[in-house]
């Protein structure tokens, strides 16, 4: 699914950068440079102007950006005009139900609108001020009365698997996976894997580099 | 900190490489070609050839890779010879607690190794299996004492900008952000953000890309 289209790395940035701008713009900032943006982000300048150029031309250099037309055009590219619609599988769970929790999602467009997990023992009870938890039995049945687009995976690693399969049966498009077992995008669904190992091995890396010379390991800067 | 390094997208992909050959170890196969890792883990296999050259000469393109030798040098590279000691602030809530026993880590070589809160009503308190929950105010002390060198960042937004003053002072050379507030490096701290809203705008990007014609939006394809 859209292999060839804008580099992910970039649409992350673009996340960024919709943040920073509506910052901005609640600020009654009309213009931003890339430099600004770079700066403020922490960002490489170069890969900021780089990411700009997959939004056309909204500004100059020298001048500025349009701080509003930038963050408009990012909220359609990334397709955040209208509300999309999560279901939270695994919510009984720690993770999950810390997700069903989680205040950054609303304030972004993404609203909780269904609650699953396969525990009798927890389902029908309620996560005060998003829903009841409902049975995993039932997701084929509220993706579609609800119009769930995305469904985010926080089971354990030996559900993964079943669950995968009765994901392809809802007919969802989209899975963000926090199930430290990789799965894979199919021509139907998008899977988007969160492994929090992995950002720690980026870290350790990182450490490692600090405290050796990346040359004697031969790798290539 | 190591902004010329290894691109971190190749980074994290040699996480899901190390486990992909751990697996292929435990199965006793020798050689691996960068075809098949691409094919099983829904990699570029362009992306993977590219990535392997960054591990220098292990194999060879027909005949394949040394799955032992690859996942040695990966290991070496991610700096996973040793155990990683991690510090989780925020443990008392529920993505802090998630994480603390979230079990990947400990396959991984991470060892959660202090539990920190400022609410004094958790202060003291066992999560089972892996410590007692301990005042922020000890940051700095036990960190040294233990030799934490990852801290894991999971406090409300409120409470990041005065979590961060402290976990400067505390020495610790990483931090995983976990906070929707995006932390910028320091000379001294490598920051790792990990905001769950922004891979939710990925899938959205997607979706999107699925819905309408990209071109339309003025994103170079």
């Amino acid at each position: 699914m859209t292999k060839n289209q804008t580099p992910q790395a970039t649409i992350k940035r673009m996340s960024i950068y919709l943040r920073y701008l509506n910052g901005l713009d609640n600020d009654g900032i009309k213009l931003v440079s890339s430099n600004d943006l770079a700066i403020k982000l922490g960002l490489n300048s170069a890969q900021v102007r780089k990411d700009l150029t997959y939004l056309g031309e909204l500004g100059r250099r020298g001048v500025g950006y349009s701080v509003k037309k930038l963050r408009d055009h990012i909220v359609k590219i990334l397709g955040l005009k209208t509300i999309r619609k999560i279901g939270i599988i695994g919510a009984a769970g720690r993770l999950g139900t810390a997700l069903a929790m989680y205040s950054g999602f609303e304030k972004r467009n993404f609203k909780v609108s269904a609650l699953f997990d396969s525990n009798s023992a927890s389902i029908g009870s309620e996560l005060p001020g998003i829903g009841i938890i409902e049975s995993i039995e039932e997701l084929e049945n509220i993706v579609r009365e609800r119009g769930i687009e995305i469904l985010v995976v926080c089971v354990p690693v030996s559900s993964v698997k079943s669950v995968f399969e009765k994901i392809k049966k809802s007919g969802v498009k989209a899975v963000l996976n926090f199930a430290p077992f990789k799965l894979i995008s199919t021509d139907d669904i998008c899977v988007q894997n969160v492994d929090f190992t992995t950002e720690l091995e980026a870290l350790s890396y990182k450490l490692r580099v600090s405290e050796t010379e990346i040359s004697d390991e031969g790798v290539i800067v």
